[in-house]
């Protein structure tokens, strides 16, 4: 069956290798306080995906921000060696960090970024640590989504030390992040690793809590995607979004 | 104006800094043949945006790929000291490569990986060196849209010394890319520096030459954008990649 | 008081700032099977130090050792950025290890190498990566001990998968290590940070299961010591070892 | 034929592989104001081999030079991967500057200052990028005297913007560089890379416009040399740098 | 004959491979002066093994310690490439310093520290060179034992250029290092290579000159170690200690 | 007096700060024999420039010259971070090779292939190290120099171990190597460190026993030079090698 034949018919019966429907997300957690030293601390879990995000305050901004009065917020991603099937060396060990931590890390950065108000902020910087502890597909958008509420988090003990101004919301908003993408002809949501690696199109989508968009990044794995099925995707994702805003809310709104 | 109001009367009368339209690319120019040494090199020039592309062709593959039969194709992007307006340290002398050269290069290598297929080309690596003269904005997508034809001759030139098996045809489609943005609520083709500053969203398009996609990469780089503005990007990026693939033929079509 | 005076009397009435007795261990927790993917895998926690043990086994050895029909097991250590109170730069993108994770990757291959028995390995490489996930003092301690349990684990598994031999034992004993040190005279058993910043005298010391050494590395951090000093603080780490042996035995004992 | 035999015998009918005289330069071309954004801007053609050297004006100095009044000019020398016949590994990729880069920036650098007067030039900084599009022999010697005309325009621009005070000439000569070496018992000027690699030895030889030397490097690629050699090989290069310096007059006295 | 026999008889008639008894030294010769450029310099050979050791004085301490009023010392070893019997690689040509480098650089900064007043040294900061010329065992404890005199020298320099104020001792003690060692059973001081190499427990021993601990580093090799072995490697190292520290006094109190 | 006038004039009642004449050379020493390890060991002093060089012999050669039968020669330099007046940071701790290292060491590799015969020599390689303990200017002269004997005796033991071929002879002749400058209008012999920082040209000449040169390597420090000045360097520097390889020689025919 080809994509594009109507979708009703097409889901019919069909189930997913872990038994989810086409448009379900995987079992999804969000733990605050899982660190007792940084201000904001998530494990975050999309199915076997857990990545562990901090946020660590600290006063002063980078050199070439200074005296500006705004603050700044950037994220690094690393995975842990064997949060895969088979282990990778260490970037520390090679010397080097490779093309994906660095692609992934400034994406996690952008994405945080589009909710922030520097002015707000003032001059304080926070840094947003997302380490994989195991991969299982999906880690960005994981760490996306897990190190919103750690930086939610981290602006709240900010504002509680005064570092921030009385009345001040340094956040403008909130992000979540999911990968969708087109597997055996089919628009996937949240893909697992197994389904990943099979997709023709992968697609990672970031939206704000309002549905907008914050980064649309599209790969045409194997065949190039036409843009009917680039909108299927899009819907697939809008809605994942949503629902990983209400995760986020919900594990904001429980006393820590 | 907010955009969203009726296009024809949005750009009535407007005119960008340098004079185009909206949907206008700047001037396109695909020198071949820019290399006495490389099997394909072409100088690729979007307005003031200057790429230097060269494509190296070397018998076998790299060792995770030996003996499958199959090629490999990959890019290395990097900018001149003094590309830009104020010169930057070179990468070589800082002793590791950035972030934002990581993001490029494996954009540009997915790109072309997109329109080879692998086992036509044999056991043989096509390295294409996308490196930016001079830089005006554009720079990826002007070495995608070089890239491409220089891959071209190499592959040529592959075929000519037999490397290649005769009637195999590595490349299945050409690609070209283009950037697009919205700039004072107004969406935009092909932005020249003085644009992307200012552009509150930026979206790269890479298309193959019947007009599907292979990457599309937007990001908000102030305001979260809509669905419908996504859609109106989408809608130049396609026009745009259309023209370029006509240049691209036209330069393939030229004697050398 | 000096140190030296009658034990009994010393400790009577005393209690550290977390209530323990000079020679208690904090809470010890061993959770193996922390990871899908690791040959073993255990969270291990010496109260708030918590670290992430995987062992990861890989047919073959390094090229030095090939041919030579036997095994070889390593380690590396490392701290997440925010594992402890305050933010550490990445050794990945400082491109450099430092010369306390060295030492400390080094101490933690040579303690579990001392009971291993290369050739009834034969030639298969055992990986210990232990990640701090968060720093409270003995991180190193906390490693070793919680390395020996996932080694044993990745073991079991080399063996039920027949990559060792029947009938051979790869492991000829059990590993274990506590840090003791004299803080205000008084010579302590498993410090937290807290004491260990306040120690005069730091000792690591691993034990074998039978209550052999394996290391003993004391170092004088204000006063140097004296061979009095020295003893009594290898009496409480051999007692310590021992508590800690009894835990690891506990946690390979339950079903996994 | 021995070399030391008559010169003017020796000669008789000789035709270098290009069709050029032993004391004849390549076809020289020296373009100015090749790139928008540097103050200085040259592409230097000696024959096939092309390099692209662009000044860079910064105000203040580095900082062990502060407070001096003095300024600094200083040179980095790259070849681009697929320059020469084989692609070569980019330096920032391999993640450090191999010998041979480091010497001949090294030798531009020492070139360009010989001719400097650190106090008129002020507190300013100069910063000379050679990089080699396309290599055939004698990339070192094209870049510094291509270079020397970047510099001038460099210095040009800094003495329009009141940069440096009005009557100060930082500019005490020109320099101009060529190669010479023995081929095959002859001493030829300008050596091809087809000459080079055949060369018994080889030197490159910088001069001032008025005929001294700044830098003089010979080296006995294959046979050591003796003093009359040494002396036919400076006789030629005087003579070339001479040209050489006649090009690089006509090329300031154009209008850019 | 198992280690643990009477004393007396396992030694009678025993001769090391040198001709040494177990609780002999290998010859020591401690050369002051042996740089016209720093400010204390000694050559130090324990046997076959031979260290050269400077210390250099520099006003002003580390950015972190500005202000304190307190001094710093620290020290670097390395080998050169051939100081071993196989050339090793050197450490900057391979862009890293090894886990082992570390370690030792760790361990001679730490053990001179222990008998420096920070205090009393002031705002001035020494740092000690151990390059090993020549390496036959033993090289970090010749390293320290040597360094001790080099920064004696460079403290009296200091004193007597007023860096330190009249009065002040930054010197409270003096150290040394020595090696034991259980080879086939019997404890050995001071071991060479080839004892080294064959040892089942190896440790290092950092002595005051009053007898008191600095380190002591004790490594099961082969076999896990017994408390009474360890003590009698202890009462070995002592001894050794209390040697080389009156080889240290004769060499301070020698002319230099 | 402008340099050029009579000589015999010029040097008459001059005395250069250390005593000697423009045309004598430091005091020189050559010791054979001083490492127990390497093939061949020098400690070469040229005044207090001392230089230790070793030559390490092993069969093979690098991958690029498998199977072509010849061998290979190449040399690493590197001073000892307090052979200056000022402690310099080690190549090792910065993680990078500076640029003048980079250059001397291809320096003295160059100098001493220059007496190889590869084919003589078969497909082994010899590593010569040259670290400078002591720098007083003319390091690299001093280790050209003292490189030769160490790779003279390497040669010797290769040819006793049967490593070359009865009856070959790798070495086609001896190099040796000196500065020369012009200081204050004077040219003069064997630079020390407070001549070689005032001179206006310096230059490094490599020559073979038999008078030929090598390399020649003049660089314009302040003033660019005339031909006659050439001239007049090229006649010191000569002489001074020719006495340089009589030091040589007698070192060689001394009993090891």
């Amino acid at each position: 069956m080809e994509w594009g034949a109507p979708g009703a018919d097409r889901v019919v019966g069909m189930s997913r290798f872990d038994g989810r429907t086409p448009e379900q997300l995987r079992p999804i957690a969000i733990e605050r306080g899982w660190s007792k030293h940084a201000e904001g601390s998530v494990l975050v879990s999309f199915g076997d995906t857990k990545v562990f995000c901090t946020a660590s305050v600290t006063e002063g901004v980078p050199r070439w921000r200074k005296g500006s009065g705004e603050g700044w917020v950037t994220a690094e991603y690393s995975m842990l060696p064997r949060s895969t099937n088979t282990r990778g060396d260490r970037e520390s060990v090679r010397g080097r960090i490779g093309g994906r931590t660095h692609e992934i890390s400034r994406l996690i950065g952008r994405s945080l970024r589009a909710v922030i108000d520097y002015k707000a902020l003032g001059e304080n910087t926070i840094v947003l640590d997302c380490d994989v502890l195991q991969a299982d597909g999906g880690t960005r958008t994981a760490a996306i989504t897990g190190a919103y509420v750690a930086l939610a988090d981290a602006v709240a003990w900010a504002q509680g030390k005064k570092l921030i101004k009385a009345g001040r919301k340094p956040l403008t908003g909130s992000v979540s992040a999911v990968s969708v993408g087109i597997v055996g002809g089919v628009p996937l949501l949240d893909l697992a690793y197994e389904e990943d690696v099979k997709a023709d199109t992968d697609m990672n989508v970031v939206c704000t809590g309002d549905g907008r968009f914050v980064e649309v990044q599209g790969t045409a794995e194997a065949e190039p995607f036409a843009r009917d099925e680039l909108n299927a995707l899009l819907d697939l994702a809008v809605a994942g979004c949503a629902e990983l805003t209400a995760h986020q809310r919900a594990a904001l709104e429980a006393t820590l």
